[in-house]
């Protein structure tokens, strides 16, 4: 009985230190958010990158401006240190012509003279162009792998398109993406595999228009390096219909091209701990962007919600035990090399990783985290989901992470984690000029820095 | 042992048979989602409402264009039949001249005269106008009703600005609406019960610009009708700023008057419900707004939505065992006449209404629907969560339903639904220029339309 006693009331203490440990993380929690719906700078930060700098792609000179932006303003901020980490970069260049156009004839048509039209086109990041002069060819279109494979024969000497339709059925849109987007990444090199001479691609769009969306192809060092171009969707729909009732020419002309290597930065804000150890929880976006629009969604909005998190956190006075390093990565568009260095030097400094999160899904309303780690951390991840819930985060996910923290996932095993917005509009403008700061807007940036501030305070308190 | 293998037989029997009809719900959930973000009309029909008639007013003449375009439009679509129902509708008329400016003199200056700018302003809906000559006055500003009944001495012969800031700490925005919408629709009538000649309202909106919101106020008839006008929200602040350093004087010129009510319709389609009864369920939008912008999201996307219902039942095949009726509401903005009226015709009629479902939050992305009905009622639509969690509805709560409905609740305790979208952008632009057709993405959209036609083969096929 005594026993029975005891243990009951050891539980009973321990139900109450749980309970008041929850008080304490949920009143930090309201505090971070309601902070940051009040008074938070992500808003105005993005409208300066995007209108003051606009887009930054590797090697270019935006992406200066913004580094040399991005450490002048963390400088402005609460933190210990700031520096750049330096990396090599490749530099792509879009150049200065970039069109196509179409010839038409009808097979039932007596008329000798084609219909002409233009189409809609970016270069894919990556590409090669065009050497000066148009490359013209009859269209053949390839609706999927598959066929490719099927009517390989034909494709010698032809513009292959791609008309592979993003998805709509998909709820979450970064599933369709993940459908589609092979063929914007290699299909280029399987298309010359059999002797194209280039490839326009149907844009990874879920819009209802006709904006083109660029995006890196890779090529396949073992075929010709061939041009390859994103088409609007509406361009692509038509080209389809006309195509089942005549013969289509194409003709491309794009300047694109790979340039040396030059140097870029991470651009790197560091609060220091107050338990003095090599300890990290990292939190980043990618300041790199496509060379059109303003990368405004991606990634401006990941990189000002990462800066953002040292304000809140200065905002209710808390003094994390762990390094909080915020991180801008350079180049996650066209190369990883940000990233990849980031996880290196974090290795050669014998670095030790609690967790890494990144904001690379657009600055909309946050809906979840997805996380990768182990069942344990697992665990613990989803145990705060109650505390985020009110928040608007309704789900703590397996799987996921992000491109520029994948790196520490495969180097050292950190437990990586991604923030989940709302996904309806995010491939709407993904890589197209529509990708502007007007379309970000200011609640929902704030709402997904105040999570990631959350949950930098949930591990930091509680370890992962 | 004979007895307790019947009751596991039973037991076992009666879950399969759940297991199955789950099973069956999902699928055609599925379907239900699958078709209409592939095959909805709801976001063209939007386009031509928004684009081709625009605003809508009742009274106005963009009234009657879109009460015939929805006439038609419902007529081409899958309903048994499709008709007016005639109710008498306010017409207020905001007139051809309005404007505001002010005048500042600071204190501490020696200059006589003031520092000039001009306000943007929209007339409040139902309010008086300044009868074709400025009204002049000083300005007194008041924070909230608590001030106001402080400062009744100081009122008599000024002009009152309302200048509580909307509360964005609110993370459902809704919940900050009702905060803040108050000195709206009854600041007017206090303001003048202490003598007040005009009153400016701080807009009641989210956004980070300084577009007005108007929306409806309501005069209490024992005082007299005072002008009453939003401002941009940069504008109330300039104003708050300027006053603690010295004396403003305002100048309002506004035409906006009642005429007499006139006759304006509910526009309705019915799918005759296979059993025969006068069993209905009713899901609706209204089809009138505010005379500016194009009420693309208030209510245009309730409307679109709530008629796509009907294409969706047919595409999946499902015939309705009860009355499926879509309402486009009239008046919901400044009178509620058509919401009123439908609820009396359905009593005359003995209809027996099973449930009633509202879209008039913002057509965005559907995150959960809340319901006002008995306990026994909400435990079963509580149970659909599950059903509905894997298209991103993961709230199912009770209380609200909308406005138009309301009166079935009033009337015949009908238990009435809302679909509660994403609410972060919705005050940015609600009564606002801003409310445009744009500002609308199409898989959200169609989401939406999908949730309320899962939630009505739901309804239908278990009962409420």
């Amino acid at each position: 009985m005594k026993q029975i006693l005891i243990i009951t009331l050891i539980v009973f203490v321990q139900c109450k230190v749980e309970a008041q440990q929850i008080n304490t993380d949920s009143t930090q929690i309201a505090k971070i958010f309601d902070w940051s719906l009040n008074h938070a700078k992500a808003y105005d930060n993005l409208n300066v990158l995007c209108k003051k700098i606009g887009h930054r792609l590797s090697g270019s000179a935006g992406m200066y401006k913004a580094e040399n932006w991005a450490l002048r303003t963390l400088k402005e901020m609460p933190f210990d240190t700031v520096y750049f980490q330096e990396c090599m970069v490749p530099k792509w260049v879009r150049g200065k012509n970039e069109n196509a156009s179409f010839v038409f004839i009808n097979n039932k048509s007596s008329k000798t003279k084609g219909k002409y039209g233009k189409l809609n086109v970016l270069s894919l990041g990556n590409s090669e162009g065009t050497n000066g002069k148009p490359i013209i060819g009859p269209l053949v279109i390839i609706n999927d792998f598959d066929e490719l494979e099927k009517r390989k024969d034909e494709i010698k000497g032809k513009i292959v398109l791609y008309n592979f339709a993003f998805k709509q059925s998909y709820i979450r849109t970064f599933n369709g993406y993940g459908d589609a987007v092979k063929y914007r990444s290699t299909g280029a090199s399987r298309a010359a595999k059999y002797g194209a001479i280039a490839v326009l691609v149907r844009s990874v769009s879920t819009a209802p228009d006709n904006h083109p969306h660029t995006g890196a192809l890779r090529y396949d060092t073992n075929y010709a390096k061939i041009p390859a171009l994103a088409i609007g969707v509406n361009d692509a729909i038509l080209l389809n219909s006309l195509y089942k009732n005549g013969k289509i020419d194409i003709s491309i002309n794009s300047d694109a091209h790979m340039e040396k290597d030059t140097i870029g930065h991470n651009v790197i804000g560091e609060i220091y701990g107050t338990n003095k150890l090599k300890n990290y929880i990292t939190v980043g976006g990618h300041l790199d962007s496509w060379d059109i629009g303003e990368g405004a969604h991606d990634d401006g909005a990941g990189c000002v919600q990462s800066m953002e998190v040292a304000n809140i956190l200065a905002a209710i006075n808390y003094k994390p035990k762990n390094n909080i390093r915020v991180v801008l990565f350079a180049n996650e568009e066209n190369g990883l090399r940000g990233g990849t260095k980031h996880a290196e030097k974090a290795i050669e400094n014998n670095e030790n990783h609690i967790a890494a999160i990144e904001s690379d899904a657009g600055g909309f309303s946050p809906r979840a985290f997805t996380g990768t780690m182990n069942n344990e951390q697992l665990q613990k991840f989803k145990s705060w989901l109650p505390l985020l819930w009110n928040y608007g985060i309704t789900e703590m996910n397996s799987g996921g992470g992000g491109a520029d923290i994948g790196p520490l996932k495969e180097k050292m095993n950190t437990p990586v984690i991604g923030l989940s917005p709302d996904s309806q509009r995010y491939f709407d403008l993904h890589h197209a000029t529509t990708d502007v700061f007007e379309a970000v807007n200011k609640r929902e940036l704030h709402l997904g820095a105040a999570a990631m501030a959350a949950l930098i305070y949930l591990i930091d308190l509680n370890g992962l």
